[in-house]
């Protein structure tokens, strides 16, 4: 090889010499596929959601086989940047409804550009200055939304990982001896949170216990307290998690978040540590999840493990910055400044309008399907943007709802017809309930059946949880 | 509001006319700072590494305060952008060598960039139907590079994420029924991993047993078989976890393999599951880990909570390429995509030669280091290419090694003046380290300095670990 900086040795020489694209060739074709194909618009919606295959027909449609000689000219390229994109969903659809995540906003895809083109590691300020000071600034900032000064915080590969930290903080804060000799030989733990974690942390899912909630799907804060009260006495400790959400950008909103806040104990006992995940009602391109932690230095203290090769003492510049050992992670994205950018560029006022906006969607979405025949609510009051509905068939209406009745709803034809998305106009969710949660009724068998095709709401359709502001304003 | 589809109400109509900034303008800024200030070539080295500001300094200098009303001009939005790359790290420039990762690839770059733009989540085919049979098809390929068929696997949030899997697939297929019972009572456990894992997954720090290493850092095969009878002896039961590498894409390098391979069975035990971090040999954008799982079904077993609202069983299409419940995420990138592409676009070869470039590029500084006076090999026989050397201080020279001489190398003047990137034309790693590691010193004290840019080595520093198919080149 080439021993003179600059010169290319034979192999790589011959690597550059087979490119079949000039430098900047393909970015600038991800820019156009981007622009020509709307994959950020927000409001075409005659355009199809997905183009549906079976996973048994998309495996023989796409190009999907790998070889030794690679692609041999850029037709070639485009067309697999062609099929990927005609293939995938639009998430940015009005018309996608997903429980979980929306549209991205252009102002957050371009700072998930900016920082895969950079292409660094939040777990030193050595290798991400800019990052690091940016994430340093927005945990203040989140916890300063919530009342807290001082607090901690880090951001997460999502709510599950932010979920797991908040039990091993919670873990660590009462039982600190158990970062070194484990959970072995100790009293039963709990606490709520998801079972996964409890499983993957070693507490085992047994330990998770439900906490009854009110008609209205809230925690109800008598039976936590009647709850903690009788782990106690079965000689086992409780361990209180987290909550999370964007209406704390909303003045009109925010009441919601009482309790979490520190300006108010509505809820037995205040919030340690809050997740909150900004890629679902923020619009921040995926993934973006802020964990915030009331106590400083916990965070520190619970995942610390001083590894000398990663985290050096003796650097020559303050090295309280290197926030990679309060992580559980080592690589970690800067997904931080995703949502610092969209803050700084949009301000904080149009997140107010946006979270406002998809309240408002929700209330109408609420009046129509109390208006209209053969829908019902499941929940007198709504909590947040979620609205989530029976669909009643004709043969079915104007009857009590008995249990023999409830029986009969369960008998609706298979859902599977009324989903399949053959006109690919929208996405939405539907989900099998346990109606168990929602009454007095003890089949757990007795399922909800979205026939919203069949029923005429082809454009109307809204499903559990399904409002964010990347498609509110379609309604 | 608007209650017609495709009309925007009071509140979004504001915001819209707000914008500063036209539809896809801001994109066409990224690409244009990405190809201007040539954040993806790799062959200007005379370019700063980095503008380096100690911590206060950036954190007066960068823009950080956000507001309400946002940003006014595109210039205003347009000095943000400029000033968030003038002071983070070129990690694409020839001089970064970091002992995780290097420069990002155009091609894998182009992927992230199309991910980010589609924004979308692997966890169910009906949200991702593209990328998640593509994760498929890349599970089962990189299973069939270490011999596996049919074996299973999962794109992870980095390393110590597919750490933490492999250690919770151990425990669920030596105990299934920790699960749900927990740690609790049982037996204590025992493995090799990192210690983060062991403490956040309920096992405790304490329970990780270091293995014995030979002369050159590797594992010693008699001492693992040693260990492992000792546990079980100690009533304790070992927990084999993970090992990976892009070496195997070499046919001259993937020798250094055997043993994981099912070809061969030269370490004690063969691995079940592999953990392999294509964000750094390969070079693909942070983040992009693979995990791999010889035995079928064991992720799927261990992680699933059968979420209702989340992987409706009754679904219209194969819902066993609903994949985001074996794992411990919800909300998961579609990493696999960029992994895929480049193999796609580049071809295999292109890899193996990045591969032997890099091990070519190793040996060559090694014979450099092995000629010149007052430097010395750590290791006696490189692994991979990781090359650890002692800068030797001319006073130092030409004396026996005795643990005086080694007293004295730790008395070498304080590394932070040598470190200083005052010249910022390059970034390298130094570590610390615990001499006893490396021979019959016994002073746990005694450290390793760095004097390089002292020693005039400037152009041709080196770290621990420091090559990767990014850099390799320039040496």
């Amino acid at each position: 090889m080439s021993l003179t900086n600059g010169e290319h040795s034979p192999t790589m020489k011959k690597y550059l010499e087979k490119n079949v694209f000039a430098e900047g060739e393909l970015l600038k074709k991800i820019l156009d596929l981007t622009l020509q194909e709307k994959l950020t618009t927000k409001d075409d919606e005659e355009r199809k959601v997905v183009n549906f295959k079976h996973p048994h027909e998309l495996q023989k449609i796409l190009p999907l086989s790998i070889n030794y000689s690679g692609c041999q000219s850029i037709e070639e390229i485009e067309n697999i940047l062609q099929q990927v994109v005609r293939y995938s969903v639009k998430t940015s659809h009005p018309h996608f409804y997903n429980q979980l995540f929306g549209g991205v906003d252009e102002v957050g895809l371009s700072a998930a550009w900016l920082l895969e083109a950079l292409n660094t590691n939040v777990y030193t300020f050595e290798a991400a200055p800019v990052f690091v000071i940016l994430e340093h600034y927005m945990v203040q900032q989140l916890c300063r939304f919530f009342g807290w000064d001082g607090g901690d915080g880090i951001f997460s590969p999502g709510g599950s990982i932010s979920n797991m930290y908040s039990i091993a903080l919670a873990r660590h804060y009462k039982y600190p001896e158990t970062k070194e000799s484990g959970l072995f030989g100790r009293k039963e733990l709990s606490h709520y949170s998801i079972q996964k974690g409890a499983s993957f942390m070693g507490f085992g899912s047994n330990q998770v216990v439900v906490v009854p909630s009110d008609e209205n799907g809230r925690m109800r804060a008598g039976a936590l307290r009647k709850t903690i009260h009788r782990v106690k006495e079965e000689g086992r400790e409780p361990l209180i998690a987290c909550w999370g959400g964007a209406v704390i950008l909303s003045d009109k909103h925010k009441h919601l978040l009482k309790g979490v806040e520190s300006h108010e104990n509505l809820v037995y006992g205040l919030a340690d540590s809050i997740a909150w995940n900004p890629h679902k009602m923020i619009c921040v391109a995926l993934q973006c999840s802020a964990f915030l932690v009331k106590h400083k230095g916990l965070l520190s203290e619970c995942n610390r493990s001083g590894a000398s090769y990663l985290f050096q003492q003796d650097k020559f510049y303050d090295v309280s910055f290197d926030t990679g050992d309060k992580s559980i992670q080592c690589g970690r994205k800067a997904d931080a400044f995703k949502l610092w950018f969209m803050f700084k560029i949009h301000g904080l006022d149009v997140f107010k309008k946006r979270v406002e906006n998809a309240f408002e969607a929700a209330s109408y979405l609420e009046r129509e399907i109390e208006n209209r025949n053969g829908f019902r609510l499941v929940l007198k009051q709504r909590e947040c943007t979620n609205v989530c509905f029976w669909y009643i068939p004709p043969s079915l209406r104007g009857q009590p709802d008995t249990k023999e009745w409830w029986m009969k709803m369960h008998k609706v034809s298979d859902v599977s017809e009324a989903r399949k998305p053959t006109r690919q106009l929208f996405i939405y969710l539907f989900q099998t309930i346990d109606l168990t949660v929602f009454g007095n009724i003890h089949d757990e068998n007795t399922s909800l059946w979205h026939q919203l095709l069949r029923a005429g709401w082809s454009r109307k359709v809204l499903s559990w949880w399904g409002i964010n502001p990347s498609n509110a304003n379609t309604l």
